[in-house]
């Protein structure tokens, strides 16, 4: 039974590639050059039941399927110029439409992304978007980093994965709701790392697995301080610490990016973020392993870990 | 109850749009600007049950929804060079897999085409491909026809519709079967029509509907001649005349082009057609009416029309 990584590696990612795709598939966006310009793409689909539970506000929907993919590019240092939309529902629901509407342009105005094709058929609720941005600089990839960089996520870890508990159960106004609901890409900081991150990845399948799939791409191991992660208050206020941990370990939909800095730069980089408003939470280092090693006050522990595959669940 | 049309015009084509976006939401693809390049961009999703019924072989499935989005841009005029994939399924069957990739492939490859990004999901099954190509003149478009206008299609008519009954009950034997299945995009017609057509479509939704909204965008009505359409021999040998030029007026997925050439121009265009070898069949003209006239040896005629709409079907 192969899973979703496997299934991209080993069904989709052979095939002949044009001499003007210079990152294919396999990192956040892929990266492909127009003429003068070098541009990133990115597609993500959001499935009812899969990605969301049935009964999520239609708004909710439209934000989460633009942010998803913001947050791709953001992965790759890219700024969003124009995205695509296909949209299956079971029937044409006004109202829905209506809502849906107002969440997928809120939010992809906000980053001044223009919609330029869709296509809306009858079927089953799922949501596909497909992003294009710009690369400025260089893009950032998961496969740059060196044993010592320092590791950074861009923000708490966990709310997301402790919200969708209340989602699930249609308690939308828990605090910790909105975050599974409206998640932040980090637009403004991808953007602005390339002069400082080796690689960068959006925890979007939960830290451990993302962290561990960025120091694998750069060749080797990272060691994680748990008591570094950033956990919000409203996590903390809602369950036990070993919970709280475990979802900031494992729950995905946070969409923060995690990337790491040499630590030459590690002065210089946290003296810029503070300059700049960006918020940056230091949780580890990359390292000469080959796995993610967990520390506690400096002791390598064991917690448990569930990665997200949507196909190597064990359901079938 | 909103139509297809009317939900993409009323809730995604009012938005904000960026400077680079030369062409929006409502062609056959959206052209924008990167760099020194302009790129036309389109996406087009295909859901079991709704564009194929269940059972129809993954081979042919992964051909479609190539197909489908290469006959987009060759209506623009684009040269394809880079496709995303998001690939929704129940379970992932390892033999579904290797036929849908070696569908997908097949056209990819032949037209150079190269995937760059994927998603792959648990959920019904439903194929999302988006294209992007590059536009070397200028975009051929719905709207710059005149009146006065040969109309031209590519190909013989209605045997999708035709051959999509076969597939249907499952005798994908049958000489028609292969057209639904296997359709060709008329790429390489596409990218050479620029100096020519004045405005130009792809037959997804059936000629006649298809036909009409290209003459609407151009400001006029269209004159069809029945006797004129391009049945195929096997269209002919399978349906009586009546049902076989219904199927050629209203029957989708042909994935021809039709498009409008100036009558200055005719002599000149077919004697280039026949000079490079590709098939065109000169159908009627474009006129300063407002909507779609038949005509049969010349006379006004009165046929029966169903155009294709998801949401407007009347079955909720």
């Amino acid at each position: 039974m192969p899973g979703e990584s496997d299934i991209i590696r080993e069904y989709f990612a052979g095939a002949p590639t044009r001499g003007d795709v210079s990152l294919g598939i396999g990192d956040d966006a892929a990266c492909v050059t127009a003429g003068d310009a070098t541009l990133a793409v990115c597609v993500d689909a959001l499935v009812e039941g899969v990605h969301f539970p049935a009964g999520t506000p239609a708004r909710a929907i439209g934000h989460r399927a633009v942010a998803v993919n913001l947050s791709d590019l953001a992965a790759c240092g890219a700024t969003p110029l124009w995205l695509t939309l296909a949209l299956a529902m079971p029937r044409a629901d006004t109202r829905w439409l209506a809502d849906f509407r107002a969440g997928f342009f809120e939010l992809a105005n906000a980053h001044g992304a223009s919609l330029v094709g869709g296509d809306t058929v009858r079927g089953p609720l799922q949501v596909t978007v497909q992003a294009i941005g710009r690369v400025h600089e260089r893009p950032l990839q998961r496969d740059g980093g060196s044993p010592g960089d320092d590791v950074y996520v861009s923000g708490p870890l966990g709310d997301a994965a402790g919200g969708l508990r209340f989602v699930a159960r249609d308690d939308l106004n828990h605090p910790l709701a909105s975050r599974f609901l409206y998640p932040t890409p980090r637009v403004s900081l991808g953007t602005a790392l390339a002069p400082w991150a080796t690689a960068c990845i959006d925890v979007s399948d939960g830290l451990a697995v993302d962290l561990e799939r960025l120091a694998r791409a750069s060749g080797g191991g990272a060691v994680l301080e748990l008591d570094a992660l950033p956990l919000s208050d409203a996590l903390r206020a809602t369950f036990k610490h070993e919970e709280a941990q475990y979802l900031a370990l494992n729950g995905g939909d946070d969409y923060e990016l995690c990337f790491a800095v040499p630590r030459a730069e590690r002065e210089r980089f946290e003296g810029w973020c503070r300059e700049n408003g960006h918020r940056v939470f230091r949780i580890g280092r990359l390292d000469h392993g080959d796995a993610l090693v967990l520390t506690a006050n400096g002791e390598v522990v064991t917690r448990p870990l569930a990665g997200f595959d949507h196909f190597a669940d064990g359901s079938d």
